[in-house]
């Protein structure tokens, strides 16, 4: 008999057929004779149309009235799907945060979770019940709700995980799992049957974002097996877990990222404190910046260029260009029409010559590599966005990931 | 300076536009130097709506799961308000039942209220906040989440006012306070004063339901005053309270409820033990009997007429015809164009003749009159459906209650 913590997504539910698919799927874990804990997000649009109601009313709601509000939507989740689960023969008992007394830092819409109680959780499973948790949401030591912020409910999943020291932490999703590359651009990707914390951290930073990052950091921190899989295919999909001892792959994975705008700040002057300005400046306009690459000195200054996502473009830009006139750089340029390509392993460590095999393979594409950036385990570049697709399938057949 | 509790119903927060209204109504009241806390009920049609939810789901949800789901209505509604409170400039928290601790017994879908904490309360008070509370929710000292049942909402007003010691608990409706009459029928009723706690029990129970019963029970048990007022009109509504010393009038309202049906069961035999077996049977069906009416024996014979609410009426034939077959009745008869006309007055009690001039009145208008209840201070008769509009201004004539 293992310990199974089983997390589905808001997809998963937004129906009451989906909700019948879930509660079928959680039924057949614990007719198998296990025991299993059931983690669940909001159904559907369950939590945009909460957020466009309190627009409604303003258009800034304090952090503490918008947690009180959007934690509504998984408490809808788990009381139809300990209904559902019932209605499958199942006995099962839906917990609020707070009842589950998930405790996090008393702090709204983004807190971390501070500690999980197991009591309740392991006084329903004694009972042969089967407790239906709703993700994304805790309580402070004094009583006030808060919400986990972004992928929330897989890192509920991954702490309650934890806490009752799991054998696995099932995250389904509408994909079998993690692919070597995207299926949509490379028809013979194949399902990874095991990946590390770390790749599967770079993996999401480059594009393939399956896992939350904030849930992989947690489970990696405390150990927690995941085991990415589909809710619609019975099928086994990717582990995750520890280092492997010895890597058989430099490569595991190709990944993309389409969501990358380039900004270059030119002729910045070449002295220490510049990058320094520059990036402290888009800190505080709360601009998440990739990838940073400073050209060579030429005659005392150098260009900066640095990737964004999108979304966050305006106001890097409008930091970039104060910091600009403020220094005496000539100009502040934006493009969008660019993207990140990948490859991750955790192989790559110990096998030099990855970087000039990626480099090779996108040469020989005739594609033009627009900025690098590499990490212990993960090879970057910036290319042209409508590259994407051949560059993709060339690493791929590259590094041989159609192989077994 | 008062402390001053406001009870708004689902249809008062039903759009934002509503909620803005209340809010500024919450703030007014603040303003002129009181303490005010805000009891609200679900949105609109959002009750109903999750009940639809849990329908698609299965046919008899566990009422430990609808609970959890239905709660989530109120919950919408205080923070939808605290931050319309905000936008207001007003200082608002919303506070869970569970968060104020409004403590019930462990029953589900229709709790009663075993303590409420003041804690909580008193702190946001003494920090100049408004306390927005969820209506129609508890939680158990075990910490399940309950429900009120119908008309929670309104006891939740109460019992808050009743614990926190408050100067009156004001329930906002539609109407502008409770009339001797409905002036759809009577044009020239009179918004009332003043009304007993019995008279508005009186009155709920004949059809004129302005406060629910469960409400008006609690407040009459912890001598809460009570002001039934208009959300939308900005005057003084009605006052409810403790027994005048001397009422001056008679009857103070009639009332009038065509929710009736009208159930006869013939020669049944009149010997002892009759009219506990028919409504044992009945109770046992979760029949609710209004009023019970037996006939003199003629030859051993009598029949019993009885009346329920129309939703009730088809359960309480089948019961009844149950009896019948056992007993040896003749027949069960059901009606259903029928209606029960009431006059209702504290100061009914120490004036004789109210019976004798409300069938006086019924009698000029050649009205019949089929059945006839009585209580310390009600008489209600059973009539014609048709007839109930010139039943009712005939008795509001006859015992002038267009009259100051």
């Amino acid at each position: 008999m293992s310990l199974i913590v089983q997390k589905f997504g808001g997809t998963s539910v937004a129906t009451p057929e989906r909700m019948f698919h879930v509660a079928r799927r959680v039924a057949r874990t614990r007719r198998a004779g296990h025991q299993v804990v059931v983690v669940v997000s909001a159904p559907g649009d369950t939590t945009d149309e909460l957020i466009a109601r309190a627009r409604q009313i303003t258009e800034r709601p304090s952090p503490r009235e918008l947690d009180m509000l959007l934690a509504v939507g998984e408490q809808i989740s788990i009381a139809l799907l300990a209904m559902a689960l019932q209605e499958e023969g199942e006995r099962a008992t839906s917990l609020t945060g707070w009842q589950v007394r998930i405790l996090t830092e008393p702090v709204h819409t983004k807190a971390r979770i501070l500690d999980v109680e197991r009591g309740r959780l392991l006084d329903e499973l004694s009972r042969g019940r089967i407790p239906v948790v709703a993700g994304f949401q805790g309580v402070t030591a004094s009583g006030e709700l808060t919400t986990l912020g972004r992928g929330g409910s897989d890192t509920t999943a991954v702490a309650l995980a934890a806490a009752l020291g799991a054998d696995v932490c099932e995250i389904y999703t509408d994909v079998p799992g993690v692919f070597t590359a995207d299926p949509r651009l490379v028809p013979n990707a194949r399902k990874l049957p095991y990946l590390t914390y770390d790749e599967m951290l770079e993996m999401a930073s480059s594009g393939a974002v399956v896992v939350q990052t904030r849930a992989a950091e947690y489970a990696k921190l405390h150990r927690v097996r995941l085991h990415v899989r589909s809710t619609f295919e019975d099928t086994e999909g990717t582990i995750i877990g520890e280092e492997p001892m010895e890597p058989v792959r430099s490569v595991n994975a190709v990944t993309h990222d389409l969501d990358v705008c380039k900004i270059t700040v030119q002729d910045l002057p070449d002295v220490p404190g510049v990058a320094h300005r520059l990036f402290g400046v888009l800190a505080e306009a709360h601009v998440n910046v990739d990838m940073i690459v400073q050209t060579a000195s030429r005659g005392g200054r150098a260009d900066i260029s640095f990737t964004v996502s999108r979304g966050d473009a305006r106001a890097a830009v409008e930091g970039a260009e104060r910091v600009a006139r403020e220094l005496g750089a000539t100009k502040v340029e934006s493009e969008e029409g660019v993207a990140k390509v990948s490859v991750v392993g955790a192989g790559m460590v110990s096998n030099p010559g990855v970087a000039a095999a990626m480099f090779g393979a996108l040469a020989a594409e005739q594609i033009n590599i627009q900025m690098i950036s590499t990490s212990e385990i993960k090879i970057s570049c910036v290319i042209d966005a409508a590259s994407v697709p051949r560059a993709v399938r060339a690493l791929h057949r590259a590094f041989n990931l159609e192989e077994e």
